[in-house]
């Protein structure tokens, strides 16, 4: 009984520190947007900044879950919910990464004034926002209808990215002096929609670990 | 004596499934730049169709992995060798999507004239595959100077991915004609980038499985 203890704790700190790695990481989303929305490059250079701790907090956990394997020795669901720890951890830092490219083109395009005001994009940020949040709720939870629910805000967000990608490639065919800005804005958009998907990456991996079911949420 | 053999003949045969993985990522890559410069959407077809094989070999391989920690209990760097295996095909699996990434694009390229003809990114592609290769035998073979060594690739695809991104950007401002077509050409340059930037992070584990020491190839 005196092992299983200690081996929940030590679990029970690795989802704690693996929500404070999530919490990061959604900050770093949102502050990466807004820089690119108000055109602060402090804020943009602050995320750039940031992303060291988030790598940090990688290794960090890394060698916690490998503590736990090595002195706890768990078998079959405990070593999942540990192996899949190792995975959440993966997706969150390129999740950060991802944040890092928008504050990059926010430094790219600071003194430009913006060639459409930012909604659509603010928008998919806040959708991965909460993506990344209820994605870890999920793994903390074991919740499967939370992790499984993430498939309707990825397919919003994907939405929100064909739209601005479209409006984007117009304006660039009707006015070239856009290019260089609408290019970056592409890209700020995709790197949005690559973070939902990351999200939903780990809503699928709690639906394995719970029902041992590879599930693929939104193709 | 019995269970170390044991374990040094699983672990081989955990190397061996990574190479093969890897084998099939380097085809994706090949592939998917081929169809593009030939515009064979067969064979951009026939890499989208591959990519489940490789999310499978994925499964199998973190199956084998947990396998092995459960059933032999490693410790300290065998551990580790385990888990940077796991990391690693993390990583292969995202250069698999991404050679998808860029089948996708030569689908929807298809039966329009090249802007340009492709010659920056089927050499990225050359570069990328072959980090793909060597990031591998460094992890199998724990060697650290062929990991090092990847920097100067990484290097190299980087400064190739900024010239293909200028020139797209004059062709663009050029002719608004061509702006659909580069703006995927564009893309495709960033996924071959992003591919070799994920050959660099496995040569970084490498080091690290190795020296204990973390280090950054190329920022």
């Amino acid at each position: 009984m005196k092992t299983r203890t200690t081996f929940d704790q030590t679990l029970s700190e690795l989802k704690q520190e693996i929500l404070r790695m999530g919490f990061h990481v959604e900050e770093a989303i949102y502050r990466a947007v807004e820089s690119m929305a108000k055109q602060d490059v402090n804020m943009a250079q602050s995320v750039i900044d940031g992303d060291v701790l988030i790598d940090n907090l990688e290794l960090e956990i890394e060698d916690l879950c490998m503590k736990l394997i090595a002195t706890q020795q768990p078998m079959a669901k405990d070593l999942r919910r540990i192996a899949v720890g190792l995975k959440i951890i993966t997706d969150l830092e390129r999740m950060a990464d991802y944040s890092c490219g928008i504050a990059k083109i926010t430094k790219r395009l600071v003194g430009q004034p913006l060639i459409k005001p930012l909604i659509d994009i603010p928008r998919m940020a806040q959708l991965a926002q909460k993506m990344v949040k209820e994605s870890l709720d999920a793994y903390v939870r074991e919740d499967v209808g939370l992790a499984a629910n993430l498939a309707t805000d990825d397919k919003q967000v994907d939405s929100l990215h064909s739209q601005v990608f479209r409006e984007l490639l117009v304006l660039m065919m009707e006015n070239p002096k856009t290019i260089n800005q609408a290019t970056s804005l592409l890209f700020a958009s995709r790197y949005l929609e690559r973070i939902a998907d990351h999200a939903t990456n780990i809503g699928e991996r709690v639906i394995y670990l719970v029902t041992g079911k590879r599930e693929v949420l939104n193709d």
